[in-house]
C-alpha cells in the first residue's frame, strides 16, 4: 500500500465563507439570481481563499489507457486499436474535445497512460507508459499492486508539473476502448450500485452486446469478491486500468495543491471515487461538469451527494464535459471581479 | 392590426437534413454523443442552409421598458428607479450580462424601449422609446394599439439594423422592474396556463408581496377577459410592455432574415411565444437557452414542446442565459467544422 497520506488534502479554508457572499449579494442583481454559477463563484473563489479568484492556465488532461478485457470483443464495439488512433487524433488536433477545448480557452494534454502502441518519443504528449493495456480481469486483476501505486505516483507527478507551470484548473479526461466497463466495475463495488444501475452503452453497445457486457462483468465481479469496504487501491488494481489510475493520482495531486480539479462524466467520476474514498476533503475542490448520458453516472453523483452544471446528453469522455463547462467558471469568476456592486453602480437595492 | 405578413417568416429548409447528419456521424466520435451539442449543431446548419456554418458578430440586445403596474408596488421589490439605473450600469459594463457576454464573446446592445427617464442622447445606446413606461393595466390597457404596432417596428428594425452590420445570431435579453408580471398575463392568456402556475417571485417577491402580486394579476385578468383565442396584438397591447414588444418585431424579423435566435429566461419566452403566435415557423430559429427559475417557465416551455439547453436555476434576465449558452454554440460549429472524420483520422469505425 502507497503512503496514502501523501496527498495532504485539506478541508478547504471556510473563514471566509460569509464574506464571499457577501461580495456576491451586493453585485447588482437579486441575491442568488444567477443561481449555479453564483455557488461556482463561491466554490472557486473558497478553494483559492481569494475575494478575487482567477483562473491560470487552464488545462484539459486526457489519460489515455488500453484495458485487457477489450481484445475479447465482448463489452465494445469499437476494436482496441481506437484508443491509439485516437490519441493521434488528439494529437493532429481533430477530435471533439480539440475543438470544444479551443473554444473554451482550455489547453489539452494528452498522456500515454498505458495504451497497447508505442508512440513516437518526439510526439508532443507526457510519456507515462504503465504498461502495454492492462490485463484482463476475467482471471486476474487487471494490474499488479506496484503498478498501481506507479501508476498513482505517475499521474500525481503530470499534475504535480502541470501546476508547477502556474495551472490551478484541471479537468480530467480519458480515452480508453473499453473503460466504461472498468469503470462500471469501479464505481458498483466502490458504491454498492449494482451492475444493472452501472452498466451503460459506453461508446455504443446496445442489444445482446449490452446483455453480454453486463453478463460479463456480473461475471468478473463474482470472480473477484470485492466488497464495497475493501481497500479502494485494491480495486483500482483489480479493475484498471492505468489511465483511470493516474488521473485518481492526479485529481488527489491536484487537490492538495488547492487548485479546482474539473470531473468529466462517467470514467472521470469513477477515479474521482477512488480519490474521494482515499481523501474525502478533495469533494470542495471538484466541480461535477455534466450528467453523462452512462448510466450509473446520475447513480454515482446522487452518492457523492453532488448536482452536475449540465446536462447535455453527452457520452464521449474526453474531457468534453470539461471543455463545455469551463466558459461557465470563467463567468462565474468574472461576475465576482467585474461586476459592479449597488452602491457603486448607484442602484437602488431592494426597497423591503 | 399591422400586416403580419411584413414577416416572412419561412419555414426552415429540410432539404439538407441528411447530409448535416452524414457530415455529423463521420466525425470521430460515437454518433449521438455529443448530445445536445450536435442537435445545436444540426439546427445552425440547417438555419444557415450550410454544411459549414458560421456565428457572427454575436450580441445580446438588452430592451429596457418600465412598467405602470410597478409603481404600485404591488408586484415587485424593487423601485421602478432600478430600470433606468440599471440601463445606465450596462452603459458602464458593470451588470451580470457585461461580465457574462465578455467571456462569451458576444457584443452588449442596449435599448431605451420605454423607460421612465431621459437618457442623455449622446449615450452608446439606441434610443427607441414608445413612451414613458406603459399604462397600469389595472384600469385599461398598458398601451394603444398605435404604440404596439410601432414597438413591433422599430423593434424588426433595431434588429434589421443589427444583421446588415453582418449579425446572424442574436440574444434576447430585457430589463424592466415589473416585467415578470407583464409576462405572466401574457403566458397565462395565451397558452391557458393559470396565473398560479405562472406567477413566480421575479427579482424577489415573496410571502405576502408574492401573494399580493398573484392577487393583483388575477384580478388584472378577470378585467380584461381576454381568451387565448384573442389577437396577439391585442394580447400585448394590453399587458406590454414595450421592451416586450420591440423584442417580438426584433425575434420575428431575425427569423425572416435567417438569424438564429436566442431566448433568455421568462420574459423573452413570453416574447417569443407573442412571435409564435404571429408566425409559428420561427421556433425552428430560437435556441431555448435556459430553464429559467421562475415559475411557470417550465410550464411554456413544455407549451412551447422545446428542451431549454442549461439549467443553472438562473432568474435575473438582461441575456443571461443567452450569454450563458453561447459558447456551447460555438462548440457546436466547432465540431462540424473542425473535428476530422473517421476517414482523414485513420481511426477505426465501429466493428460491428
Amino acid at each position: 500500500m502507497t503512503n496514502k497520506s501523501q496527498w495532504a488534502v485539506k478541508a478547504v479554508n471556510t473563514a471566509f465563507d460569509s464574506q464571499i457572499w457577501e461580495k456576491l449579494n451586493l453585485k447588482t442583481k437579486p441575491p442568488g439570481s444567477l443561481g449555479k454559477i453564483e455557488q461556482l463563484a463561491f466554490q472557486i473563489a473558497r478553494v483559492q481563499g481569494s475575494l478575487a479568484p482567477s483562473l491560470n492556465e487552464p488545462v484539459v488532461l486526457i489519460f489515455a489507457g488500453d484495458h485487457g478485457i477489450a481484445k475479447s470483443g465482448l463489452v465494445n464495439p469499437y476494436p482496441q486499436e481506437v484508443t491509439h488512433q485516437m490519441v493521434l487524433n488528439f494529437l493532429a488536433e481533430g477530435a471533439a474535445i480539440n475543438a470544444m477545448a479551443r473554444v473554451a480557452g482550455m489547453e489539452v494534454t494528452v498522456i500515454d497512460s498505458g495504451v497497447t502502441h508505442d508512440f513516437t518519443a518526439s510526439l508532443p504528449m507526457i510519456h507515462s507508459k504503465i504498461g502495454y493495456g492492462t490485463a484482463d480481469y476475467r482471471n486476474g486483476p487487471a494490474m499488479s499492486l506496484e503498478a498501481c501505486h506507479q501508476a498513482l505516483q505517475k499521474g500525481s507527478e503530470i499534475a504535480g508539473d502541470v501546476i508547477l507551470k502556474g495551472t490551478n484548473v484541471i479537468g480530467f479526461g480519458e480515452m480508453g476502448i473499453g473503460n466504461t466497463s472498468a469503470a462500471s466495475l469501479i464505481i458498483s463495488t466502490l458504491s454498492n450500485i449494482s451492475l444493472e444501475e452501472c452498466v451503460g452503452k459506453g461508446t455504443g453497445a446496445s442489444g445482446d452486446l449490452l446483455k453480454q457486457k453486463l453478463t460479463t462483468l456480473k461475471e468478473v465481479h463474482a470472480f473477484h469478491r470485492l466488497s464495497s469496504t475493501a481497500d479502494p487501491e485494491q480495486i483500482l488494481t483489480t479493475y484498471g486500468g492505468f489511465e483511470i489510475a493516474q488521473m485518481v493520482g492526479g485529481m488527489l495531486e491536484a487537490a492538495s495543491r488547492k487548485c479546482i480539479l474539473l470531473v468529466d462524466g462517467f470514467i472521470s467520476t469513477a477515479a474521482f471515487l477512488v480519490a474521494f474514498k482515499i481523501a474525502p476533503e478533495i469533494i470542495e475542490y471538484a466541480v461535477f461538469t455534466h450528467q453523462s448520458e452512462e448510466l450509473g453516472h446520475t447513480k454515482v453523483l446522487s452518492y457523492l451527494k453532488v448536482k452536475p452544471l449540465l446536462d447535455l446528453q453527452m457520452r464521449l469522455g474526453e474531457g468534453t464535459g470539461c471543455a463545455a463547462s469551463f466558459p461557465l467558471l470563467k463567468m462565474a469568476v468574472a461576475i465576482l471581479n467585474e461586476m459592479a456592486s449597488f452602491e457603486s453602480a448607484g442602484v437602488s437595492d431592494k426597497s423591503n
